[in-house]
């Protein structure tokens, strides 16, 4: 099992395009990260739009340059505003991304997402216990945490990404991004990310706006995942996760900042 | 077509006015920007409250001083429950601000407020787009993002105001507020307030606080709007929209705090 | 009516079994104050998760160390969804908190929590006009603000645990828990946890994170109430509610860490 560094440029690279694209992310997410998600995306340059009617999310994901799916929150009249949004992104060559929070022990989003996975994903973003749950290799974790780390789970994560077409990302002290045949190391952040609700399911919304960047998707999504590895690592050091996130928006924001000097 | 700058005065009276009767704010509003939108209110003296239910909806519509109606995340159920609440405002003589985020481009949205069009908001704040596509003029902008300027928009937004005899603030770079007949213009602000998710929405909780309030509705719409542009340029000069945030709610208290001592 | 001061340890020693034991919170809560309940529960080492779905609810909260119900923007989907939630609470034995937001006034929440009153709550925690409308003493306050101080409604409180079995905290400038025999007062705090919207609902979570550790429940529930006031009195003394928040935050980890070292 061969896997790469990722070259420690790519974080920049993806916060440039990003910034130089602005892309129109279509998050349909859980109700817990919905401010956090979209003032991650507008730190970053890209435009984040939460439209949950299923015919009105139908309608805008052939406008959003991509779409997220996250159901942590998930309920019925949901799972088909989101199948609507999906099926539309599809037919209007919009890429989708996928965040399977708490899959495997919820019968409602595990099989919501098995029924996804047909679809065709640009992207699946999850921990351990997530992607292993998604893979059919588990039962899935204790609620939202991860009791496996990343590492783990990667041939479940490159099985995933050979039978869903996706690029796969499973997320933890280390990130590993693959496609099924390649597959990316990222390192960084810091433990207090684990402290502050939204940092994966902010991610995952980069991730979807990664999906809409030229270029390499596999190295995008890694940049992705990079990136916010980085911001993690220039807002710690402060005095807990309550200045953390300001720092946080505000490292995500300079790294924007930088490229468009 | 005649412009008036609103009095620099204005603002700290619309302060006072709000510390002063602290307002009970009924916001039916998206779920992206709930928390910032309370936060802001709280800041500022008034109170704000989330209902949701239909039945309940109704109910504190006819206790509440003022009514927020934004359908940024609009639903079948939500719609109803907000119809409920305009319909029991009207009925309790309680005013009722309409937020048509996002209006134009999506059905279900466009068609709700162009009815409640018809049940006499007090007041009516949108971006360029959104107001051009309220009163017919357009199909809206991509998304919650405005692809047009204020100014452009002026000519709707009058005719908007004498159509439904709102009082219908555009908001933008520089933001207008006109009654059809008279309007104010008001200057400030700072770019970072576009990179925050839900400065404009809470701007209209503001705005639907300031109708609830003695004196001229035209001054005191315009009042909220320059409270607001205030706050963010005391706000400015930080690390980025992380510690934008905290410094804003801050600036806005202290305009609560000064008029209070 | 004999009321004892809380013993000052005791909010380390609740921080430090929060800590230990991490106990995994469900909360069904409302959509304004989901992200900083999260925030609060994970600075204090808790593990939240928020599931909606009436199914997975149920799944859940078999599975979940604590359930915290709280109404404030109830609806009747979500109503099912709680009733679910704390049924099958009572059959795994997983004790379950009421947050009873707004009760009184509104017919939907309030019919809904008298009926959650027969199902063996473990805490109840409200302010005071929410706790006098619950045990059926007035008609509630003006909307989420209480119109009594917490000490006006302790008869009412004392009244209401003995009905319901549940320890009830009603809080206010001064905090009173109670089994109905036994009673303890917490002082602290500062005006500022007033101007922020969720401190209370967030408190509620505590509440019901602490009704999973072991030792006297009515200790624990009463240290949950006295870290809070701790946190906020540590935070107070910034410019306004924006630094207070991230601040508050930070003091309720540092109890955490403090303990932790």
């Amino acid at each position: 099992m061969h896997v790469d560094l990722l070259n420690p440029a790519q974080s920049a690279r993806t916060a440039h395009l990003l910034h130089q694209h602005a892309p129109l992310v279509h998050c349909m997410t859980n109700d817990v990260v919905q401010t956090f998600t979209a003032n991650v995306l507008l730190a970053l340059g890209a435009s984040p739009a939460m439209v949950i009617d299923a015919g009105e999310a139908a309608q805008f994901s052939a406008i959003a340059s991509a779409v997220l799916i996250n159901v942590g929150t998930l309920t019925q009249p949901r799972a088909q505003a989101m199948r609507a949004a999906v099926e539309s992104a599809n037919a209007a060559k919009t890429p989708w991304t996928l965040d399977p929070v708490a899959v495997g022990a919820l019968t409602l989003r595990s099989e919501f997402c098995r029924g996804l996975l047909q679809l065709q994903p640009a992207a699946i973003r999850g921990n351990a216990s997530e992607i292993l749950a998604l893979a059919g290799e588990s039962h899935g974790g204790r609620g939202v945490d991860t009791t496996d780390t990343a590492a783990t789970a990667l041939p479940a994560a490159q099985k995933l990404a050979r039978e869903s077409g996706a690029i796969v990302a499973v997320t933890g002290e280390v990130d590993y991004i693959t496609d099924g045949q390649q597959t990316l190391a990222v390192q960084g952040g810091d433990p207090l990310m684990t402290r502050v609700v939204g940092t994966g399911c902010a991610l995952s919304a980069v991730v979807a706006a990664s999906c809409a960047l030229p270029g390499s998707r596999l190295e995008n999504v890694a940049g992705a995942c990079a990136l916010m590895k980085f911001a993690g690592q220039q807002a710690a050091g402060g005095r807990g996760p309550g200045s953390f996130m300001p720092a946080f928006l505000d490292a995500l924001y300079a790294m924007n900042a930088e490229v468009a000097a």
